[in-house]
C-alpha cells in the first residue's frame, strides 16, 4: 500500500511517496499550491508536477497510490471544496481516498506522533496551535501582517526597518542596523545622515521610498539583518529578537494546556536566537523539560497523516523513517 | 494688486483670491491637486477649477492676479519642476510669480504670523515641524503609515482593529471597539464569538478577511470609532487616544526648541481629545501656556504666503480678514 502526503504552501509544495512503513519512495516539489495565493489552476499544476516526480522516482503510477493527504493553509474556509484537485487526480487513475489537513497539523506531525502536544511556526507569518487527540483544537495569531503575526518575520524586519528610519530621523538611538538596512534598501549610507534644506537626513527620504515601493509583506527579508546585528551584539536588534521571542511566548500561552512537545516551524524559530530560547525557557518553566522538535515543513506530518487516514497506526519508528527518507 | 493662494492635497484642492490687506473675495475647491498623488493631468485640471471658481466669483482673471503661491506635500522632491503647471497658467494668462511652498508651512501660516512657531499635522499620517524665520528648519515624522506617522489617524484606526482583533483571539480585554468594528468591516456581532472546529470565534476569520480586503491605510476610517468608544469611557479606547497623544508629544519633542504657537491641523489633533490635550500640556510643561491653534487646512496660510512673496508684510490682521473671508 502506498500513499502520498502534500505539503502545499503559497511559495512551494512538497510531495512524499511512501510505504505503510514509511519508507520513501520518491519526493518531488512544485512551486505555489496554494489555490488562495496563486488560483487553481496554477496550484493544480504545481500540486500534479511535485506528485508527478514523486511517482516518476519510484516507476510508480497515481493508480498505485491508496490514500493522498494534501496539507495547506486555510482548508478549512474552502469548506472542503476539492474539485479543482479531485477531478483531475481520478482522471490521472487515482482510485484512492483523498483528504485535505490543517498545514499547522501537518507540522506538528512532523515531529511528534505524540495524540497531545503544541505546534509555532513562525517565518514570515506568526501562529500556534495546540493539538489534542490528533485535531487541532486552538489556535492563536496567524492573523496577518497587518494585524497579527507577532514576533514573526514581517514583525521582525519591520522593526529593523523602522529602527534605521527612527535613528535617522532622530527618535531612535543609533544602531547597526542602519547601515544593514540602508544597504539592502539600495540607498548609500555615505551622507545618509546630511541634512537637507528642512532639516531632514538625505538618507531618510530616499530610504523611505525604497521600502514604500515595496510590497509591505517584503519588509520580513530584513529579518536575518536583525539576527546578524544581534549575533554581534547591537542592543537594538537584540531588543527586537528579545521582543519577537516574547510575542512568541504570548501567543503560545494562549494556547496552552498542559504538557507536550513543542514543535517548530519557520525560519525564525528554527534559527537558534532569542526567539527560540524564549520559547524553549516559557515552557521550561511552564511543564519542565519538553521535547523541542525543529522541523522544515509539513511534508513528512502530510505523509504521516495520509498513513493514519487509510488506517496504519503510524507511530514513532514511522516518522523517523519519513524524515531521514526526505533528508536522503 | 490680487493673490491666488492653492492648498493642493491629495484628496482636495482649494484656492482663495485675496486683495493685498487680505480681504478674500473669490474661494473655488477641486479634487487632488497633487501631481504625486493623482498624476499631472489630474493635478491640473483640479489646481485649474479651483482657482476658475475663486475668480469667477469674484469676476476676475488671472491676468489680473499678480502673484500664485501653491502649497503642497513633497514640493522640495519635485526640484522646482513647475512646467506642468506654470505654462497652462501663462496661456491661461497669467503673467504673475509663482512659487511652491511647503503644505506644512502653509498649514503654519494659516494659524499664525510669528517667525517661530511649531506646525503638527495629523489627520490619517502625522508630523511635526519647528518653523523659524518665516521657514521650515526641522522636521519630524510624517513617515507614512508602515514604518511612522506615529499617533495618526492611521496609527488610532490600526489600533482598533487590532483591539477588536485581540479581543476575539483571546489576547486582548473586551472592549466596546469590537462590536463598533466588527460593524463597521460588516460582520454581523451576533455570534462572532462562538468557536468553530479549529477553536477559532467564528467572526475573526470573517473580520480579518473584511479588513484584509481594503487597502492598509484605509483602518484610518476607524479612527473616529475610538473617539466615540473614548468619549463613552471605554478603557482600551481611552488608552489608544492617550497613546497617540504620548506617540505625538513624542514627535514634537524632535523639533522642539524654544516657545512659540503652536498651530495644529488634520482630523484628529482638531478634535478635542486626549491627544490634543497631551499636546497642549506638553507644550504648556515645556513653555508655558502657548497660544494654540486649530486650523482647518492651509488655504489661509498660501493666501498669507503669496503676499509676502509680492513683498506684503501681512499681519495677524491680514491673516484673520482671510480666515473669516474663506469660512464666510
Amino acid at each position: 500500500m502506498l500513499v502520498i502526503g502534500v505539503d502545499a504552501g503559497g511559495t512551494s509544495t512538497r510531495a512524499v511517496l511512501a510505504t505503510r512503513e514509511g519508507r520513501v519512495l520518491g519526493f518531488g516539489r512544485g512551486g505555489s499550491g496554494n489555490p488562495t495565493s496563486s488560483g487553481s489552476p496554477i496550484a493544480l499544476a504545481e500540486v500534479r508536477r511535485a506528485i508527478g516526480t514523486a511517482l516518476a522516482a519510484a516507476g510508480a503510477e497515481l493508480s498505485d497510490v491508496a490514500g493522498i493527504v494534501i496539507a495547506m493553509a486555510g482548508h478549512d474556509a474552502r469548506g472542503g471544496v476539492s474539485d479543482w484537485i479531485l477531478d483531475p487526480l481520478r482522471e490521472d487513475g487515482f482510485a484512492g481516498g483523498l483528504a485535505f489537513e490543517s498545514d499547522l497539523l501537518a507540522m506538528y506531525a512532523s515531529g511528534a506522533v505524540d495524540p497531545v502536544g503544541y505546534g509555532v511556526v513562525c517565518g514570515t507569518g506568526a501562529s500556534a496551535v495546540r493539538v489534542e487527540d490528533g485535531r487541532i483544537v486552538a489556535t492563536a495569531d496567524g492573523l496577518g501582517w497587518l494585524l497579527g503575526d507577532r514576533g514573526s518575520g514581517f514583525w521582525i524586519g519591520r522593526r529593523a526597518a523602522a529602527a534605521a528610519v527612527d535613528e535617522l530621523d532622530g527618535l531612535g538611538p543609533g544602531t547597526a542596523l542602519t547601515p544593514l538596512v540602508l544597504q539592502a534598501a539600495g540607498v548609500a549610507a555615505d551622507g545618509a545622515h546630511a541634512r537637507g534644506g528642512d532639516g531632514r537626513p538625505a538618507g531618510l527620504e530616499q530610504l523611505i521610498r525604497a521600502l514604500y515601493a515595496q510590497r509591505p509583506v517584503q519588509l520580513a527579508g530584513l529579518a536575518p539583518l536583525v539576527f546578524d546585528a544581534a549575533d554581534a551584539g547591537d542592543p537594538v536588534a537584540r531588543r527586537i529578537l528579545a521582543g519577537a521571542g516574547e510575542q512568541l511566548v504570548r501567543t503560545v500561552a494562549l494556547v496552552q494546556a498542559g504538557p507536550g512537545p513543542v514543535v517548530v516551524g519557520g525560519s525564525i524559530v528554527a534559527r537558534a536566537g532569542a526567539p527560540q530560547q524564549l520559547l524553549r525557557q516559557h515552557f521550561a518553566a511552564a511543564f519542565g523539560d519538553q521535547p523541542f522538535v525543529p522541523v522544515d515543513s509539513g511534508a513528512a506530518g502530510a505523509t504521516m497523516l495520509a498513513l493514519r487516514h487509510r488506517g496504519v497506526e503510524a507511530d514513532e519508528g514511522t516518522l523517523a523513517q519519513v524524515r531521514a527518507g526526505i533528508l536522503g
